[in-house]
């Protein structure tokens, strides 16, 4: 009965706070399409004559729309103040001074006044998407380069819309044209002066317009620059795993240009490295994770093994903190194809797990009896159990991930784990009776 | 009596040094004023009518200004040699040579001798301020990047004004237009070319003119390709802890691209860069540390710890002699929320200072009664005293900023200053008095 | 008899896998220029009139080619299914969607429908070029630059054709031109727009133009970049020995700039790193060895140090397992003209033999008599067999490549070949005797 | 009698060496300038009526020097082959195929045939330029970046040039124009379409020149990014110890935002990293020199070493054998102002010598008692000596360059060389009696 209730209670709340979560992003988003609208249609109203009715009714919905968001800018920043939480980069902190911006960009100031002019006030609300932007990219981890070309594209078309405001406010157009073929034809100088096309077809004619088209190819040699720069860096690291890839193919080429590798060993490199790729195995990755405290590196780590640990039948049915627990001390080691892993008759110290792949295994005196192994399965630990040499070659067939365990490790689980021990000494025995 | 004397001899002798200093920083400012503007009027005043009037007023001020400097500047050359000081990269050298440039410099020769042409041998002046550039540069630490940015944007404006000044000089415009017409015209015509828009709306007609807009042009994609590859530098080097976070943030991105990590462990990654980000924490800071001599270095790591033991309530009334002892001894270490710093019945050979942070402590029979510490307080103390295994559990609660105090140096201070060891004492015993 | 039949069977068998396997290469060529031919065709014939019977004509052929090559495609989707084979990067894999994407790909459907415009969805099949260039940028290895460079131009040559097409459907030329004249306007405009020269003789007159000259414009910025920025990579990264001798240049560029080493020292060092240049040699060698799984450096090290070894006379006769074991036992080393390899009277441990390279060798007391030792020579091996100090100086001449023999493996060589055993020792008692 | 014979043979023989190497370098000169006459005018003549006389006249004279370069290359080719020398990347090597090309481009084959088309023949010669340029390129330390500069330019320029002419060739232009303003009106269109400007006031007409001008545009944009990209590249890589400097200076201003430094540090970091730079000291010199074999590598640190120990008083008659043993003794220190280098009563094991900079010595119980130490003086020998604890404070005044000499290195100087051990006893003697 209690416990009903429990969830009774515990189900809307969180659901509420999902829901206030998902509505603070919501809100958010709304309010910077909000803002984007007007920001283009404030300089828009300057230029040309657009349909007071259509701008009225535009204005009414954007002005009820960050007032709501201003209404509830100034509740979270009354919580924020109450609950004196420490402020970092990731919190979008609430400070007067924004709220103040809030106040003022969601006032339609041109419409009151009736001066386009001063709506441009107005416009301080952008800094806001900007302030978004920052915080939306420092929130996300996988697609922030999307977001980020996103952005980029928002702030570059939006800077040439204005610039071609700008223009339309200046220029005079010969011929009798509609509004929305000045628009397009100054839209159409912002970008041809932006790229330095420079047909020269729109050429300023006064003073007042030769100095405004100064200024915008200056900005445009900056922003060309910019743009050129940031898309390039963005395509390059965007996937690190295939650049590797490209970085190893080409130190291979030049290896091979000087030294004059066979083919076959050049392929059997290449296939290594295709391999690398496809596990999505790169150097940086112990880099990264050195880069943590180690308490986070633990986390880390425990949750990578685990979720391969979870998957082997022979830890079938063994509890958390036992997995936990062994979870650090197996080490994997990548085999290629055509490796040795265990050879006849050597001394043995540890045995293997296959995570991933194919070996097979024979005695040297009988090279055509020959048994396989694959994932999940285990070997080496006859040598473990009876204190002998290894009773078989076992060679890797394709690439495999295997984990090692120690003779340490191997004591800790058949004394912690009886039911492992008893299924890991089955084997051994139904193995070296198979083989008698 | 003579303290007195001292002061009064010393206050204005140190006073009169600032304001020398400042004064050689202001004049080097005037004069630099003044050979700017001489450098846009001389090569203007060779190609439009400018009101003679105007000019010879402007000539009589900037020659007075300039040969103010000149005679500022025999004076600093003089000093320099009769103190035989060894120049060096940060100082700004005076030499025969700079002072016969400063001479050449400051004479309105345009005028004395009626050729405009002949005034050219003043623009000599204008090395004086890539000279004073190259010192201001190399003297400020702080606000390099905005000093160098604004000293760019000086040099593409003047050189855009000459090669303006150029083309009015050698293309002949139809029509009737005022001179300022013709100029903005010439300088749009340069702004064009150099930032490769071409419109094409002025172009030249003459083979004179020709090589001339071609050797514009050959300046132009060199300037435009120096101006991106700055620009972008600049803007790219201004916040290293920024570009840090995004740095991290982008292993981070690759890492869970490949291994799929639970969100959970990704935000408290991303949390942790954002932690290190806001206390401004790079890998760069050792390596600059590495790169001082042993010296300089100390002095750099004694300000830093000083700053913070200052502020140490246990500390308080400790001589300067005691703190910078012990400043060294301290080792610095963060815990990220969830450490634990002590563990119950474990072995302890160590005391913690909070330098920032919030932790809770708790006995392992008793987890309901938790206790906090905060900013300035210590633990850890009672094993040290009473040579015991820990009484409790120290967890961190946010990020944690701690110092460590080794055994030994705990007993330094303790024999050092008999004062601080009592309050150590006294806190441990209300500590093991409110447990027991 | 038995192997007589054996080669019967064996030779037209590998004969036949390796015509499949070209058979498949030959088949993606000739699949790829017939889908070039259409993505070119295509839109051309969407926006001017061309001749009905040749454009059938083409059609037909590429229709054949790409059934053809659809049920190629079919039958290696069975295969691929049948053999359970486990995909990875470097396999071209065959999907349902893809068999989709070429059936569509094959239809000539602008001709069945008689609408052109429909014809575009055959464009799909341009996904599959991309496909190949993928799968043979990864499986070539030493001319993956010229492949890349040559994707690279098809590619910008496509979408400028593309580009074209869209402008001549759009644009009015005035004046009565033929289809050609028509197209290489065209052309011209989009060359002149993407390279941003932008010469405006061609400019757009209504809305839609201007709108698709803006988005010509904006993707030109970015190709345009791209293009920079991939072709100076590729460049620069073409010779990596080159660039480590430039690089080491600049360094010693840097070095005589400040501490003005004499010509000669300066020439000395120069030539060094010009031997290093010509031998290929650079530190990313062993870098790039390192990269690489144990197995795999053991065979390149291997078939590296195999083809020097089975050139020294010293070992002809040597079984392969003998030569591999020494293979490991050899260190390499380098001696610069003027190197004192053996001093007289000195210990020594190990002898030498001569890679390739020219010694001269004296006794301190007679200087003037000089013996010389060259390529597949070998010296230091009296020390070793009767256990006494070296007899002369081995001083080097030119650059010389030596591999040297410790003691030990000296030892192994003697214990192991006394064939090579025997010829160490009579050249041994032949240079005492000489010398006695 | 002999000696002065000896002298008389010498002399002219080596005399004669340095002409011969002085020859080629002027008549490889010579001829690559006679390439470049016949490189711009043949294709000039092709497009533009030039007066038969004067290039009859330069044709002559070309040939002339063609002709004797390709005799004077037949000759240093019989050389080479004589002297079985072995060929390496900074020999400038003669194969057949490069005496063919010299014969082919000294023959005036358009002046012969009468065609100026067949005369294209003889640009193959312009092959030598690339030649010389990469064999100088290799050859010179010290001025490389500036000759690469220069070579690049003259690159750009022939392909203008040429690109002109192609151009001249194929536009007819309107109006009457000397053949000298229709060449320069092609180059500035060549320049204008080259540098991406694009006035468009000169624009194709026909297909052929509208196919020739998308050419050129298109190795425009290739061209501009090389451009950019060296031109960028060698002035950023001009000055390394500018550049270190003012990456010390990032470092120190990054470091200063995070943990605000008071000023007096900052200067004392500053002043620290100007004196790097004065010094010229880079940590870029230890991996330089660790980057040369050991022989080399002592070579220069001998010379470097010697370069300061030949000034030092001390050593004054010392043997060259004596000093280079001591060189790779002495171990040099960098002191900073204030530090100390010796501490009163502390033990000492070794000695200093003064290679520049200014130190302060005084006893701990007279601090006011004040004795200077300068450039070549030396301090510490008493405690080696007399064995005995350090009997003055010495101190730092200025940066100041030290060589330390151990104990062990201070007794191999007083057993091999009586003379200095003498000179530094009797310095010990006067400064403990001055003390006394």
């Amino acid at each position: 009965m209690r416990s009903w209730a429990k969830v009774f209670v515990a189900v809307p709340d969180k659901a509420g706070k999902i829901m206030k979560k998902h509505f603070n992003l919501i809100m958010d988003i709304i309010s910077s399409l909000a803002t984007s609208v007007i920001a283009i249609l404030i300089p828009l109203e300057m230029v040309i004559p657009v349909d007071p009715g259509y701008v009225a009714t535009i204005y009414i919905i954007t002005t009820v729309i960050l007032m709501v968001d201003f209404l509830r800018n100034i509740k979270l920043y009354r919580e924020q103040k109450e609950s004196h939480a420490t402020q970092n980069i990731l919190t979008k902190s609430q400070t007067p001074t924004i709220l103040a911006v809030d106040f003022l960009g969601s006032l339609p100031i041109g419409l009151i006044t009736g001066s386009p002019l001063a709506g441009i006030i107005q416009l301080v609300k952008i800094g806001r998407i900007a302030q978004y932007q920052t915080y939306w990219n420092r929130q996300t981890v996988r697609w922030s380069d999307y977001q980020r070309l996103g952005f980029f594209m928002f702030w570059i078309a939006l800077i040439t819309h204005w610039l071609a405001c700008g223009w339309l406010g200046l220029h005079t157009y010969t011929g009798n044209s509609d509004s929305l073929t000045l628009y397009i034809r100054s839209l159409y100088w912002s970008v041809v002066t932006l790229t330095t096309v420079g047909y020269g077809d729109i050429v300023p004619s006064g003073n007042l317009e030769t100095l405004y088209s100064m200024m915008v190819m200056i900005v445009g040699v900056g922003v060309y620059g910019y743009v050129i720069g940031n898309v390039a860096h963005i395509l390059a690291s965007r996937d690190p795993a295939k650049l590797a890839f490209m970085n190893n193919m080409e130190q291979l080429k030049a290896f091979v240009r000087y030294r004059d590798l066979p083919l076959e060993l050049q392929n059997k490199i290449r296939d290594y490295y295709a391999y690398l790729w496809q596990k999505r195995m790169g150097h940086t990755e112990t880099e990264f994770l050195e880069g943590l405290p180690k308490s986070l590196r633990e986390d880390v780590e425990r949750y990578l093994k685990r979720r391969i640990l979870d998957k082997i039948p022979l830890f079938k049915g063994a509890s958390d903190a036992f997995l936990d627990a062994i979870a650090f001390r197996l080490q994997p080691v990548l085999a290629t194809p055509g490796d040795f892993i265990i050879r006849e008759h050597e001394e043995g110290n540890e045995m293997y797990i296959i995570i991933k792949g194919r070996l097979k295994g024979y005695k040297s005196a009988r090279p055509d009896q020959v048994f396989y192994l694959e994932d999940g399965n285990f070997f080496g630990e006859i040598a473990l159990i009876h204190k002998e040499p290894r009773t078989a070659n076992i060679q890797a067939v394709t690439y495999c991930d295997l984990y090692i365990l120690e003779r340490e490790t191997f004591e800790f689980v058949l004394e912690q784990y009886p039911e492992i021990a008893e299924r890991i000494r089955q084997t051994a025995e139904a193995r070296i009776k198979g083989d008698g």
